[in-house]
């Protein structure tokens, strides 16, 4: 595989071909909304910004919010329709190494669904105020889940 | 809505209609085996499990992993393909209140995406062994991310 600049593979990084079709399909539930108007615009990853951002939900999605408020931090997934998906091994910035995508959490993989854990700094109506989201402005809402302390974490 | 037991909505639950057509397709990149058989003998949540599980990467996809046997917990992404998604009010059982399915970790949602946080126990090719998941036994993989720790955890 050639090297290239810019959005192609670099050097090492291996590409496949994805089945022909799709196993399961899902809905966007709702839009975020950040102060980052492109990818180049965007952190790392979500845990190193500080943005205040919002995340609205649907009016057809918008009972599923009943509660919410009683979760101090929330897990956000959303899709990263910007993202290559063919991409299996990749050589990130300023490290050495090349890595899979599923031992990064890169927005490159097969799936391209991120995953953030923010505090909830309010609720109004349909719109959650969160802080820590890194996404492009008008990103697509997958899901939201209250995070409880999880025993598995270190 | 009338009062069911069994599958159906219990009082108070709230279903709305999906939409004609999904806005993304996903694939399956591997599959779960666990010693859960079939929904009724899973745990509640993963968390409640210390179950011996595995985690099967397809071949295709197998190129992924490569580099992750740095890591000690992995956020591990599944699909709960026997879980309703039009219910988004839920009444769950040994609780008193409803609750919409964003302020739950029910497994019935719109976008039956489910998120576990386990340690890694092993790695054996595309063969990994975790603690920890909950599901039935061949549930569909979606997604495997490292897990750092976040800055927003509490």
């Amino acid at each position: 595989m050639a090297m290239t600049e810019g959005p192609g593979p670099r050097e090492g990084e291996i590409a496949i071909d994805l089945p022909a079709s799709f196993d399961a399909g899902i809905y966007f539930v709702g839009r975020i909304h950040t102060p980052f108007a492109s990818r180049a615009d965007c952190p790392r990853s979500g845990s190193d910004s500080d943005a205040i951002c919002t995340v609205e939900v649907f009016e057809r999605y918008a009972a599923a919010l009943r509660g919410i408020e009683a979760a101090s931090h929330l897990h956000v997934l959303y899709w990263m329709h910007l993202s290559p998906r063919t991409v299996l091994v990749q050589r990130p910035r300023h490290r050495p190494e090349l890595r899979g995508a599923f031992a990064l959490r890169s927005p490159v993989r097969p799936n391209p669904i991120a995953l953030s854990l923010c505090p909830l700094l309010a609720v109004d109506g349909r719109i959650l105020t969160v802080r820590g989201l890194g996404c492009v402005d008008g990103t697509a809402l997958l899901d939201i889940k209250p995070h409880h302390r999880d025993r598995a974490a270190p």
